[in-house]
């Protein structure tokens, strides 16, 4: 039985679990926190990221590695990998953790990305409001998540220059990355998945609503999108994909302005915006993304119907009540509830959108007050 | 976290926890043997279904329970029943393990089921020849299970009685069944669920296709059945479930003869001949049984499309070579391989019921030679 070593206890590795179960494979978590999601899926070792010698004991109790959380360090992934097949390759890790590395990255691919500019300092940080303009967003270059590490800078009311200095401290003066504001139409984002052979597979473009930072709802497929704006997409997806000898699924996020496409970052992992996939498409991302780290041949991507997907951030309704909806599709983390946490999400696939749209909307009017988004 | 035990810890108890965990749903499974199938799903306690003192732990252990293999003695369901609260309910167990209660109980509830005798002796054999005529199916009363336990009866070529007596040595001389050989058309099957509001829901009926009494492939919705035949079939498991109280899944297989639906056997849990609802239903039987036994709401029943389902026998093809077929839905159930053992199932699902029998057959042809049923 192949066994597939998971970095991160969360419910990206829950889900993953899940998926490869039933193929037959067996999981192991490494997690240097509670990992709860990951309690019932598989052995969860908890150790710390610097732990060399737990890490090694880990890729010796593995056949095959991946990770379902981003901010892992790239030395440890490097590490596992040079003992254990790993997947995506810890360079994907390296690009997406650093968003000036991303978005110097998507230039050279000629992905199109907003205009930006590297900040190490309040000097910095005024010389890139005077060439961007403003609104723009400051965000720290690392470990950003959900919305955190970020403010949007906009013009005072009284049309005096930003306190530079005071805004970079409040920063934590670590470097950022300050990004033109985009007043786009819409968010959307891509997931793909890509085999060592070089083979790649793209879901539907799907379109994302976020709250506060935070993913809220995902339409898959995104209404009203062109073939040309799928085929570009995946373009932009594909030279990336192929830039990094990319293994596995990578998500791929982009405002929408006046029908063109923005591209906003990445993530080297199964994403939130794939969860429809679970329930709305013939293969998940999860299946996807270990038949790729396998070796195995990809699973079709087609979508089945609309699919909504809600999380369920904070709090989670009463189960009969969500389940009330036929159709509804519930996937709960076994996480404990607290505000702006992610503890599960529910699927609605049908034929119909309007009707997709209005269980969500039931669903949605169901969650507590105030444990939403914070 | 609710706790849900299950009696049994083969393929059923695997993929009702698969289907339960996105739940928020925590397995224990309580079985004699090894359990590998869910040895990834939870926790398994392993003692005799007479262990009295290892039951009562294990009811403690858990807030409901169920179970997903009828041969478990009724005294002990009984036991457990009276410590927690416990679906379907025991006398489902007691009705499904004796052929000839079951025959009585169609009989009564007006279900058309096919001549029978009981026999209890080679001058009951004999008897029951001349009244019911051959060719004609003499099974063993009890724990008969996938073809085992019974023989087929048929005229000798030399137009000789046949030696009761040496038939009814053979069987061990045990309480048995004698019934009438239906030259059926077809056999379909019926999964229902109900609540212990009376709540029912049905499954399209499926086309079954047994090798050797193993099943071996059902096709989801059966092709060409009336909406009458459809509701008869739904009429008859409604009685019997409203007759039982019963909670959870039931599956009825019918033998179908000239239109008419002839009775042949109940199982009393979730039943191979509805695997299909996992890739080819809105809700999986898995998931329906859960939530009518915790007091949910239940899923939609509706099929998308056509799926088949075949059952993996004695051995498994290489995944990568299922998988080569896009759209093949792989379920494994970590057993050791063994000729006649179910291994796991692929779910082939699509809107063309031609382009999905094909993929069926390709698969099919990949088993290895003399995996099939002994």
């Amino acid at each position: 039985m192949t066994r597939v070593g998971v970095l991160g206890g969360g419910q990206l590795g829950r889900m993953l679990g899940l998926a490869g179960i039933p193929l037959g494979l067996e999981f192991r978590f490494y997690d240097p926190g509670a990992a709860t999601p990951v309690a019932g899926i598989g052995r969860h070792e908890r150790a710390a990221w610097t732990d060399d010698e737990a890490l090694d004991d880990f890729a010796e109790s593995v056949d095959v590695l991946t990770w379902e959380f981003e901010n892992i360090p790239v030395a440890t992934a490097e590490r596992l990998a040079r003992a254990v097949p790993t997947f995506p390759p810890p360079v994907a890790l390296s690009v997406a953790q650093d968003r000036l590395g991303e978005k110097t990255r998507f230039g050279s691919l000629g992905i199109p990305t907003n205009a930006h500019a590297d900040v190490q300092s309040a000097a910095d940080l005024k010389a890139g409001i005077a060439a961007i303009g403003l609104p723009a967003v400051l965000k720290t270059r690392r470990m950003g998540y959900d919305g955190k590490g970020q403010q949007v800078l906009r013009e005072a009311a009284d049309g005096k220059a930003l306190d530079a200095q005071a805004i970079f401290s409040d920063m934590g003066e670590v470097p950022c990355l300050l990004e033109a504001f985009v007043p786009f139409d819409r968010e959307v984002s891509l997931v793909g998945v890509r085999t060592a052979l070089g083979e790649t597979r793209f879901y539907p473009l799907v379109e994302n609503v976020h709250v506060r930072g935070i993913l809220h709802t995902t339409t898959a497929p995104a209404p009203a999108v062109s073939t040309d704006v799928q085929s570009e997409a995946e373009r932009h997806l594909s030279a990336l994909m192929t830039d990094l000898n990319y293994v596995g699924v990578m998500a791929i996020e982009f405002f929408v302005k006046d029908g063109g496409l923005i591209a906003n970052e990445v993530a080297p992992r199964v994403h939130n915006s794939g969860h429809w996939t679970q329930d709305g498409a013939v293969t998940s991302q999860f299946e996807n993304h270990l038949r790729a780290g396998l070796g195995l041949p990809l699973g079709s991507t087609a979508a089945r119907g609309t699919t909504v997907m809600l999380n369920l951030i904070g709090d989670v309704p009463e189960i009969g009540d969500v389940f009330a909806d036929q159709g509804a599709r519930l996937h709960l983390y076994d996480k404990e509830p607290r505000p702006g946490r992610k503890l599960g999400h529910v699927n609605v696939n049908g034929s119909d959108p309007a009707q997709v749209r209005s269980v969500i909307a039931r669903i949605e009017a169901m969650m507590p007050e105030g444990a939403g988004p914070v």
